[in-house]
């Protein structure tokens, strides 16, 4: 019989800690929505104003199958009523079922940041547990610094959680707070938690030291119940214990019971819909991101199309996501072949489309293009090639004029375009503050009324790479854009010595490739 | 006495595993360069083909003082003899001490990928070592898989790395080289491989489960004294372990010997240099980021105020790095406050003009502007804020035109420049197959006459930078340009939505940079 973990979700708390990360109450509803599909037991959310408790007014209509929300705020000040404190009275007004409070369990924070005594610490937070169970609460209680806590005075660190519980807390969390804790010391230090209280123990751990996961794993070891995290990592400095992460390692090869098996197939899916909502990539993050079982080495591929445990610690589909190759000069060859296959299954390796269209890809490495990331336009390339490419439109005229005008103190893009689409020429034009955001408008703007679905589209990522950069302004330049529709998510090139010409490549590219999907 | 660790960086050939990540032969040569510097023992880089061998031959002029480089590749194939092997032969013909090759530690390797026998995969890593050393070569021997292989054969594992022991490595590293481990497993593999072995013992791991410092720092506990890792984690999948963030843990919290302890305060520049070269960001890693030291939390903000302690796990200086409140960014007040004083000695730390100047560059560099790796900027913005900068000519207009006709097949770039220059408004125009190099050309053309000085300079660098990604083609850029004059050579930025604009700003800060010198 697995052994059943908790799990509480605080992307949009500590989460939102995270410098450039702000959710708004429509991006909170969405996720909060997600993670209750993912089978999360609670979600946090900060409830220290006015506005936050608005937003629970706004979320007590939610219909969630599974989550508790938890409101997350403080305990009393010190030498403050607990019936006074208006930061506790928030908590109440969220009107949820759980709330979680925070109080210091370092004798240093005591000292040094409340700058109060050890008893009126351990009022403060009694008093405000207790305030709460007695209107009706269930409380977590975040032991703050509990690691460095009990590093430097053990038995006072004990001494705080062992109050949480005579106050009436149901769930003691033990945070790494400053996230500099080793995963021998976790262990050891749940170990002993644990044994000194009888309510259920839980973890939070911070990323500073760059083992918040480990950290996790360890304290479950040592008997922590209840697992805390966000999603992708996001938070405070480092940021939180990747809770995806957590979660994967601790059912997928631990055995532990966190969600129910069929769920954790949406792992990859809420993760991303998460950071697209965040607007933040995965980029290379274990189990969920697009990286994570992209093979590119050429040995590894030929391993993994041999069998694919060889370089594959886990079967990508057990979190929903892909396994993927890259194609990177003549290492990828094989899964050159194989995407060819997905267009023409017929076509053997030795076929002269086969060669040729290899052929064709190592002559447009050797001009700086690079396919590894870019799959849209390597796609575009093979159906070319196979003769299933379907053009869409053909760009006659692009005439971009850049002003930078002092005495106006004016600097602005404005570009033309003459596209020819279903036989008509289209002449746009468009504004913008950067060359590639007018080409990007003035582009869709002439194409929209003939092919309403590319309204769905929305550039996600852009980015820029010189190339033999010693040749400085003479460079050749890479442009890689990201493009997103809400469910797919695509990768184009473009390569020149101008860079408007790159983007312009990527961008058309990004175009065909959504067009020529929906045939 | 403090146990020593030696060090290997794999950034440069396992880093370059990384989807979307390829170094130039300047991009090696100025990061092998930084890692000697910063006091890494081996620099391991490919050489699979003769493009890589040409490279060592490069490399051999470099002047390293104490960083080795090793030379990577594999055994020779099954059924192939040593002395036939192109890869053995390519190792040799690297001219380099130190050559490092991997072989197979896992059976599953064995029977599904190589698809031979447990005797031929044992003679190929024996007779592959005793090749190289009787050609002279110090062998690092890569057990590739060492752990899965543990798991599912512990004799035949340990019968891999006997065997390279007594063909004559010198040290023999244990790989998780699917990454998917945890550090429990790697403490107790490790400390039973150490048993069985004589030769020093290494660390490879990978981060598929989030947890490959861990797994390196576990390795370390369990006996091993070599440890592999790349700057800034970036490798294959999910990446390698982040070996800054493995040297700062296991130095300054565990005492080991890694570094000396004053090239420690060198980690942040080396990691982000690194990165910048890689074109990534360091986004929130532990120890090297500017959000590491980042607080945004008001709590915490008050908390380090009181003492620095309650949210930090080390002192930021100790890795180089800085504390910062919400979005200062200002790496190296001190460092500011020392060349402010190259241009006035006689101003106090304390000073209104110091302080306006801090307080100037920290706006800058909450708009984009980063001083790190562009001097001369920094030492213009200086200049005006002490009255001491003189303008050369202003530019009054600047209209670039860029064509794309596919009818004429054509493309270029033209522009126009209004430049007041001594009283008087020249005009100027260039074309080019790009913006930026039209705009080089014009701008100059324009000053020549007046400063004949300038025609000395070249532009010797030209990098483009995407921050904040997420925005798309929305996002601010940040060019850098590099010029050097044949004697000296300075570095300029420019940050806007605009490229064009960011480039413009970056060429004029270069040649006022220039003008202002020469008076």
């Amino acid at each position: 019989m697995a052994v059943k973990l908790e799990t509480l979700d605080t992307t949009l708390r500590d989460g939102a800690q995270s410098a450039r990360i702000s959710f708004s109450c429509a991006d909170k509803i969405r996720i909060i929505g997600l993670l209750d599909e993912l089978g999360i037991d609670f979600v946090e959310i900060g409830a220290s104003d006015t506005a936050d408790v608005d937003f629970f007014a706004q979320a007590k209509g939610l219909k969630l199958c599974h989550a508790k929300l938890t409101a997350f705020g403080s305990t009393c000040r010190a030498e403050e009523k607990a019936e006074e404190s208006t930061g506790l009275q928030n908590l109440l007004d969220c009107n949820t079922e759980w709330c979680t409070v925070f109080g210091k369990a370092w004798d240093l924070h005591v000292t040094d940041v409340l700058r109060t005594t050890f008893e009126e610490n351990l009022r403060m937070i009694s008093e405000s547990i207790r305030f709460l169970v007695q209107n009706g609460k269930k409380v977590i209680f975040d032991a703050e610094h509990f690691y460095d806590g009990y590093k430097s005075n053990p038995s006072y660190a004990v001494e705080v959680i062992q109050t949480a519980e005579r106050a009436g807390a149901s769930v003691c969390v033990l945070c790494d707070t400053n996230g500099g804790c080793f995963p021998d010391e976790v262990f050891d230090i749940t170990k002993e938690a644990t044994e000194n209280v009888g309510i259920k123990v839980g973890i939070h751990a911070h990323n500073d030291g760059g083992m918040a996961v480990s950290n996790s794993v360890f304290a479950v070891s040592g008997g922590a119940r209840h697992v805390q995290g966000t999603l992708n990592g996001i938070g405070e400095r480092c940021g939180n214990a990747n809770l995806a992460t957590v979660m994967a390692n601790l059912q997928l090869k631990r055995g532990f019971e966190i969600i129910p098996a069929d769920k954790m197939k949406n792992l990859t899916h809420t993760a991303r819909a998460v950071a697209e909502t965040a607007n933040i990539t995965t980029r290379n993050l274990p189990y969920i991101s697009r990286q994570a079982f992209l093979h590119k080495a050429g040995t590894h591929i030929d391993g993994v199309l041999k069998n694919h445990e060889s370089f594959e610690h886990i079967s990508p589909g057990a979190v929903g996501n892909e396994r993927n190759f890259l194609v990177s000069g003549m290492a990828g060859r094989s899964a050159l072949v194989e995407k060819i296959n997905q267009f023409k299954p017929s076509l053997d390796k030795d076929s002269p489309e086969i060669q040729g269209i290899l052929e064709e890809v190592k002559e447009l490495e050797s001009q700086g293009f690079q396919y590894d990331a870019a799959d849209a336009s390597l796609e575009l390339v093979i159906k070319k090639a196979l003769g299933i490419f379907k053009k869409h439109f053909d760009i006659n005229l692009c005439r971009l004029i850049d002003e930078h005008d002092s005495e106006k103190n004016q600097a602005y893009s404005s570009v033309l375009f003459k596209v020819l689409v279903k036989g008509r020429e289209e002449t746009t034009a468009a504004d913008s503050d950067g060359p590639v955001h007018a080409m990007d408008i003035a582009l869709r703007s002439a194409l929209h009324k003939f092919y309403p679905s590319l309204r769905s589209m929305r550039l996600s990522d852009y980015k820029v790479r010189v190339l033999n950069n010693e040749q400085a302004t003479g460079s050749k330049i890479r442009v890689l854009i990201e493009t997103t529709d809400g469910g797919q998510t695509w990768t184009t090139i473009g390569v020149s010595v101008n860079i408007i010409e790159a983007s312009l490549a990527a961008l058309v590219d990004s175009i065909e490739y959504k067009l020529n999907k929906g045939e």
